[in-house]
């Protein structure tokens, strides 16, 4: 008898992740002509807070990587925002030990407060995990979003009203070089918490997740479910499934717009109006917004009605003065064309 | 003194989309160079439901149309889908009466099953809409959608997770011609009710607004308090701005789906597989949902799990057979050609 469904689709997950990545791998070292290199095998490393799905997905990737010949290590952050969180740490430390994983790390981070706390500690964390992964040379870190994770994060994106890139969640691979993978992204959290069940491993279920002071604990506890009550249970997939388009459709109009991007300058490098005004108006946006980056303007705080107004010189010309973005830049029309520079 | 704000919110809105219909009408009569048929004043006519929104906008067409020249008409329709709808119409007939529209029309549909109890009384009520614009060869027809509705629609096609085509919610300027006009979209359903109020307006809530057995009737009460309590008071707005962002962004890989069509096809006119494979997934997808709905599947039947086992046969090949799609439709690849055809 094979093993309980749960746990065979956890697995699957990871395993195929671990196939991309051994493809990819072989891939560079062939083009790298350094055979020799293949020799050592590549470390492959889970993040785990002891929760549910990454205590799921440490189990699946001890499991599955001995049989690719990829050593499976472990790292827990200790965020030091809850008492006793040193702990936690030392326990997590522990079952990913019993789980035969190695090297095992636990790091403790300080989380700042730039952009809110989940955001800090957010930004902690991949801090530390970037840097394990140098130190290590790892060829990935496996994480445990979940398709409950993803959903979540598209309403939270609905939420800011920016637009499309902002619907498209996290990306299945991400990071420098691809170094963040998240193999239960279309799973959902529930077999996760099952296939813990199945292997009797303990989780631990973070305070900070049902605490409604934070804005996604709100969302799961109260939020999707009202949603999912007012338009069916297929609202988590539908979600998911909207990201991954959203992300789709976002490269390709950015890739139009990095195409696009010299056609619509003079000479001297200006942005030309008439051009600009010929062009989609998706596709403008994104040749202004990318001109305001250039310029200087912090990307997080470059909103959609920020670029709205930029826009308007192009579209509702009547002789409006300087627009001010974000980080000192300045966008004015001159003579038909557009100059976006550090005021 | 002048009016209440919300009162004045109204009209601003409603004035603005009278001079756009103005400008491109003496736009089209000049183009026509035919100058005696802009002797006639245009007519205009408010879709009028006797709610509050509608009445509101019933209130700001009787109030500025005259006075750029317009006849100000109104057109209220009887779904007969409740005891004493027909008496209903009657009321809202005299109320229209009474704010000095002429003509107006109360017009009995009968209401199909097609698509659910909401997209069957949709579809009968725009059959009678466009039906009464032909016959009084109107120049437009006001409705009264709020930025809540907006909202609401863009959650109902998230829960498609069809795209962001769905999450467009509804245009501004839609129909045959520009037809049907939405001066409220960017106004609150409050800043309606409130103008009704001070206008001393009688208004009529409908119940199915309030039924639980509507999705958009759950939505409005349940799901999008819910999402308010969980992501902040914003969401309506961001909700409305994410519609009008997608809408772009949809247009424009709407074009280039078409600008590429031709290049990506044979001589003998079939699609490339190599071709397709180069092309932004966004693009190719949208090429190939094309093509479907070319060979005669059904739009609305056509989901994205149709096109994404279609894209497959370019991304994904291992020799798959026929996959059959809506409408009797089946899709194969042949010699590094994609056929699409009715079966």
């Amino acid at each position: 008898m094979g093993p309980h469904p749960a746990v065979a689709a956890i697995r699957l997950a990871v395993r195929r992740v671990l196939h991309d990545i051994l493809t990819e791998q072989t891939a560079e070292h062939t083009r790298a002509r350094n055979p020799h290199e293949r020799a050592f095998a590549p470390l492959v490393f889970v993040a785990c807070s002891g929760g549910a799905d990454s205590m799921a997905l440490a189990s699946a990737l001890a499991f599955e990587a001995p049989k690719l010949g990829i050593r499976a290590g472990g790292i827990t952050v200790d965020h030091g925002l809850q008492p006793g969180s040193d702990l936690r740490a030392e326990e997590v430390v522990l079952r990913l030990r019993e789980l035969g994983l190695a090297p095992i790390e636990s790091i403790a981070v300080s989380v700042g407060r730039d952009g809110g706390p989940e955001a800090a500690a957010r930004d902690a964390r991949y801090a530390a995990l970037d840097d394990a992964a140098e130190r290590h040379g790892a060829a990935a870190i496996l994480l445990g979003h979940t398709r409950d994770d993803q959903a979540e994060t598209v309403l939270l994106g609905l939420a800011r009203g920016s637009g499309i890139r902002s619907l498209s969640g996290m990306a299945a691979v991400s990071g420098a070089g691809g170094r963040y993978r998240r193999p239960f992204l279309h799973l959902d959290r529930h077999t996760a918490r099952k296939a813990c069940m199945e292997q009797s491993l303990p989780v631990w279920d973070d305070p900070h997740n049902t605490d409604p002071a934070f804005t996604r604990s709100r969302l799961r506890h109260e939020g999707l479910p009202a949603l999912e009550k007012a338009l069916g249970k297929g609202v988590v997939e539908a979600l998911a499934r909207t990201a991954q388009l959203s992300r789709d459709d976002a490269d390709a109009l950015d890739a139009w717009a990095r195409q696009v991007e010299t056609s619509v300058r003079d000479a001297s490098g200006l942005l030309e109006c008439a051009k600009l005004y010929a062009l989609p108006p998706a596709v403008r946006r994104r040749v202004l917004r990318r001109a305001a980056i250039e310029a200087g303007a912090p990307a997080g705080s470059l909103f959609a009605r920020h670029i709205e107004e930029v826009d308007r010189l192009i579209t509702g010309w009547r002789g409006q003065g300087v627009i001010n973005l974000p980080g000192k830049v300045v966008a004015q029309r001159q003579g038909g064309r557009l100059v976006i520079r550090q005021g």
